[in-house]
């Protein structure tokens, strides 16, 4: 008899988007004549550039040609890629990553989400609250019961407090979604020497890193010292150079860093993500990996910068237009998202309903992010400047009615 | 303190295809002038098809432009291709499968790995031998104790016998990696009617599929009457249009098909699968979809059928050159795989040895796949017209000595 996992019964029904998504119907059955203005998903809206458009259509006719046509690649990635990785994401920051703890993926979902079947069922989790929920699903299809949420709220100013217990794995995401908050350095070391005098791992999700503007915020976990020892760091091109719809991320290993056998027996943790990945995946197409190669040309990394500066600026007009009309506002510095305070009287779900029937905008409600999400709202920079200009009034001018 | 999933500590190291390489290594390094020709590796090596690559090149010029930029797409996969794979994969054979039985992925590696997710890990688990070995990896990873191995040899002529205890869960791959042999509508009905009479779950890898020739050779499970309510069945586009590089492929999961929990509530598996995609997967790009798509146009299947018979005229090629040199040789009528045994007085290995040695010939030794494997040996088909003819010209030759 096929018995399934049971584990996948334990999971809450994911209602939050779907949810959405209905309310909106109804609301444009009711308003045909209303145009709606999307800030709620974390999808880019800017075209894949002109350099990594031109290196994708080059593949397309190398692999058309017999002689420079590609089979599998390595399960790890091809070494031009992984060797700029090294080279621009990580040496030019001082950091000394070497190729084989590189693994390219398609897609910091899947590895944030795969990660856990290299450690133990029966580690206890850390998770901050509100949360990517990926962490928290994933977890809970490979049957984690031992799991701690870490509140980050204006309270704490968004910076976790360290779990009291002692937990063995730690998911933290800095740039975070959906708060939009960064730690320093400082804040971000309280985690890394938790994590190394418990012999921790921190599972770190930078897939919004180059949304960073301000000094002394961390790019990168290993800017921390000691952090190879405990931390893997899952990197995204989605957001960097649009590539939502391409698929391609990676996720660093580092070899000093260790996990450990019931007996106390160390491994490393590079062996077996990377027998894990051999096993269970087949590499990121060649086409895919020189589109995400021609990103760090000198010509695509000012085409990447461009595309991050115009969602930049639209954090800027959110951030600011919200605060002008008295909201308190998070994130959208450092990051892509905004994160607001609902006003007073209001939960996440009334505030998104009195948004999308009198401003037409449409934004995520806090609570969908978890427990300590509500009394917050997501919304996103990622959709057109005109949009966005001409959300923000409405949302303004609806706040002064 | 990060425990690791112990069960990888249970996994055999895979020394097969580094030991290959090491030993080709060495001979090239001792005779350097020798040109060895690879039959051992199951990577095609003719190009993509151009109808394919034009369809890539479009797609990638979409991408470039605001109108027609795509960014995340459904993780189930587009319509446009799930609607191609139901009219031309299903329909066409006379089977119903539903576009939302159909989940379209980066690989048939990934999904026979992953799929194992949503059982249980107490399941008992069949597995024939020879085998691909991702089948059994995964499982041992998972942590599943109970594995039943069915042997697959001459002797059964590859046809396994039915297991003799209850199994919960059946690994079967037809036409076969790596024996290459196939198997009738009727004997898959024995397959069938255990797992209906069992209610066990069929994990079908269906991914030489398009190699098939002969008649009444069942192109999909679903041919076999009773086959939605017991089976999973995995395609794929690495060898049908060349993909091992493009990385595309598909898994049916019907919506018959139940899985049931400790007290035998029935479950969907349709449901579950669908929940670990969403969770874990975040679909195949855009471009590589199109690319799919362009196969099912008229033109884009003239020229795929086309590379397909070029492979399998290099297996007629091998097979019937082995045989008349007195080989003993099973497969390649229906499948890119060549299943010889090896001359009496030799084991897998020392034949590998002698092959390379005599010949300049490598090949995969059988008892890499499996215990069941001693005693034979891969050729694939997917070299070039050339190199085929003259491995198989320097084999016989040897033979003769």
């Amino acid at each position: 008899m096929s018995y399934i996992n049971e584990n996948f019964l334990d999971l809450q029904e994911s209602y939050l988007f779907s949810t959405i998504a209905k309310k909106v119907e109804e609301f444009t059955k009711k308003h045909p004549e209303k145009k709606i203005i999307k800030l709620g998903i974390g999808d880019v809206t800017r075209p894949i550039v002109p350099t990594v458009v031109e290196a994708m259509k080059k593949a397309a006719d190398e692999m058309g040609k017999k002689e420079t046509f590609r089979g599998y690649g390595p399960e790890q990635g091809y070494d031009f890629l992984r060797e700029k990785i090294v080279e621009f994401d990580y040496k030019k920051r001082g950091i000394d990553i070497q190729k084989d703890e590189i693994f390219v993926s398609d897609g910091a979902k899947c590895d944030t989400g795969n990660i856990g079947e290299i450690f133990s069922t029966n580690n206890t989790v850390a998770i901050t609250d509100p949360v990517y929920p990926v962490y928290l699903d994933t977890n809970i299809m490979a049957g984690r019961k031992n799991i701690i949420y870490i509140p980050a709220t204006s309270e704490n100013k968004f910076v976790p407090d360290l779990p009291k217990e002692k937990v063995d794995m730690i998911y933290l995401c800095f740039p975070n979604n959906p708060t939009g908050t960064v730690l320093t350095k400082d804040q971000l070391k309280v985690w890394v020497d938790y994590a190394r005098n418990n012999k921790s791992v921190i599972l770190f999700d930078s897939a919004y890193e180059a949304f960073i503007t301000e000094e002394n915020v961390p790019h990168s976990i290993y800017e921390i010292e000691g952090a190879k020892e405990v931390a893997i760091e899952f990197r995204s091109f989605s957001k960097t150079a649009g590539f939502t719809g391409v698929r391609c991320a990676y996720t660093v290993v580092p070899k000093e860093l260790k996990g450990y056998t019931k007996d106390g027996k160390e491994v490393e943790l590079n062996k077996l993500w990377n027998r894990r990945q051999c096993t269970k995946f087949n590499g990121v197409p060649y086409l895919t990996q020189k589109a995400a190669e021609a990103m760090y040309t000198e010509k695509g990394m000012e085409e990447i910068k461009e595309n991050i500066q115009y969602y930049l600026e639209n954090a800027r007009i959110i951030r600011e237009g919200l605060q002008e009309a008295g909201f308190t506002v998070y994130g959208g510095v450092n990051a892509p998202y905004i994160w607001l305070k609902v006003p007073k009287g209001h939960t996440s779900w009334s505030f998104f309903d009195e948004l999308l029937e009198n401003a037409g905008v449409v934004g995520t409600p806090g609570v969908g992010f978890g427990e300590h999400g509500e009394g917050y709202f997501r919304l996103t920079a990622f959709g057109s400047r005109e949009n966005t200009i001409e959300a923000i009034q409405r949302i303004i001018l609806d706040s002064r009615k």
